[in-house]
């Protein structure tokens, strides 16, 4: 199965007239080889396919492993006795239009590249991973569960006095209890800090915000889930204390937004309609500005898998289309500055008759 | 102190004929801002300076702790209101040559990059980080001093029947209790394995190689500690049973090689001679040769700081010359396919008088 990324790369390739592809980044190579030791943080491999050949570069460190769990790739050891020079020498005249990934490939990389090749582009290695297979879908439905299961775990640790560090230590820990880790750093906002869509959690404490002490004040939790490799991400906001009726009016609001968009895909899905995913993020966005509330800051979702953030994107600009197969985020919000935000963010994938929800904690507005 | 960083850039532009430097690694942001919180993962920042300005770019998650803890740098925060194009827009009349880390930008931002400035050039912002302050040193010993604790500790874990792996944890937990983190991914190897100069740590099992079960096997222990953003690194490499006379000889020159180096510049220190780091390196590399043992398949040695690999590196190419305040390994090693490697590394600061060795775990050949 994992061979088979290979040939697609190979299909892409013929495509899009490119003679070889110098895959650099990290989840690309995961993908395609299936190994998930390299270091996320330096470049330790390559995997360099061409029309015959499809070689792994890596070094002695991996040897062995890339030997046993990747016949498929044909290895390139580079060390001091040989170059990864040596490689691009050898099949340079082959090669007139080579693909590399120029959102991770450096600057000086680059210019080694270009000394044997005099045609570079860029070539979307990561477009491979926006369908899903049954498998992926179902290790990122594990780390949703796993989401879920903190979710519930969360909102019962939550008390006057506790500061958003220590909520995201809570999270992180049970979630490292159940074997996996979080995908990116959570958010945790209290209150004001709830109206910045990606605070940087930090010492705010959980309490009365008002004077009066009878508001409601808004708890943002947005985190995800590591589990086999494949990511989660979810968002639900709740109150400490009864909302006020702007506060409830922009969660309702919110809510409908996402419902709208998810309506949008499941009916024209039905009606056997092709969906733009710019078209998605149109329907949740134009309800949130005929509510009178300030556009939505963001995108409104990303697909997910490897990465947190990966193709699809469900922005204004996108030109994706959704395909079966898709699994990405739903997450509209509406940002007051110096009152506050709401964000709702679930994640779902696309299949046959509509959209699957695959993060199950619940919406109904919820106050602690 | 660290505004006195920004000054020394701007020495740098002008001494080097380059207008400005668009600064995007995170370690030489953190040297910079002091400012430890961005991802070393995704971009989240740059520092941009010229010679009337000095700029850091980042997003709303960041404002606040930026305005309060860097406010010798002007705040340009980049979001869906303003672009970093506009910054580059508004300077770059007065820009003719613009430096770039070569290293760690990426194509795709050297493309946005060449549409405002039209000569882009390489520019070592992290040759600054090679000569250390007083606290840097000192930072860089604490972390030294949990490593030698760490490695006294797991001298007593060492047993029959215990894996690579189990090694590693036991490492990363107590450094972790030291309040620490490891500052990269241990590396331990038992026996054969330790032939490989950055063996993958994986599940061979400690216990009597040879079939007699009478020989020592080699534990070859590779391991850091970061501590304050500071970090430490040290080999050692000790024997599971009584040596070999092949095994002790091979430790007894690697040990000596790495003696030679550090008396080399010693005796050119007081005989008030420059040093290259060059020729440390050939010192030792002769020496393991001369005693008709293969070459070192690497560096003699590499600076560290806030990173593991920095500036100043020991190696046969090394153009740098050793300067106070520099802080680097010194790491010679023997390596035998089939039989086993041996490495010593030790990190030293460079003074007035000469080396002092800020690690101390003995290096007396131990047997477990």
């Amino acid at each position: 199965m994992l061979k088979d990324r290979i040939e697609k790369v190979k299909q892409m390739l013929n495509k899009e007239k490119t003679d070889a592809v110098l895959v650099s980044s990290v989840f690309n190579i995961t993908y395609l080889s299936g190994f998930t030791n390299f270091s996320e943080k330096e470049r330790e491999a390559y995997i360099f396919i061409g029309k015959d050949f499809a070689y792994i570069i890596t070094d002695e460190r991996y040897t062995e492993a890339i030997k046993r769990q990747v016949p498929y790739l044909t290895l390139f050891e580079r060390g001091h006795k040989k170059s990864t020079k040596d490689l691009f020498k050898k099949h340079q005249k082959k090669i007139k239009w080579l693909g590399i990934e120029e959102d991770n490939l450096t600057v000086a990389e680059h210019k080694i590249l270009s000394r044997h090749f005099k045609k570079i582009k860029h070539f979307d290695v990561g477009n491979l991973r926006s369908i899903k297979t049954k498998e992926e879908i179902s290790k990122i439905e594990k780390a949703c569960k796993i989401g879920d299961l903190a979710f519930e775990f969360i909102l019962k640790k939550i008390e006057n006095g506790i500061s958003e560090k220590q909520v995201v230590e809570e999270l992180e820990n049970f979630i490292r209890g159940k074997g996996a880790v979080v995908s990116f750093p959570p958010i945790v906002a209290f209150g004001k800090n709830s109206s910045i869509p990606h605070h940087q959690t930090g010492d705010s404490i959980l309490g009365p915000e008002s004077s009066s002490g009878r508001e409601g004040q808004i708890i943002l939790l947005d985190f995800g889930v590591k589990y086999d490799d494949y990511c989660s991400d979810m968002t639900r906001t709740v109150f400490f204390g009864k909302p006020t009726s702007q506060q409830k009016t922009m969660y309702e609001t919110v809510l409908q937004s996402q419902q709208k968009a998810v309506d949008f895909v499941n009916s024209a899905t039905v009606a056997g309609k092709e969906v733009k995913a710019a078209e998605v993020d149109k329907v949740a966005r134009d309800y949130i500005i005929s509510r009178k509330y300030p556009a939505i800051p963001h995108s409104l979702g990303h697909g997910i898998g490897l990465e947190v953030h990966e193709h699809p994107s469900l922005s204004p600009k996108s030109k994706e289309i959704l395909k079966e197969g898709m699994v990405f985020s739903i997450e509209p919000g509406i940002y007051l500055p110096g009152i506050g935000g709401v964000r709702i963010e679930d994640l779902l994938v696309f299949e046959k008759g509509g959209l699957r929800q695959l993060t199950h904690s619940q919406k109904k507005l919820t106050v602690i």
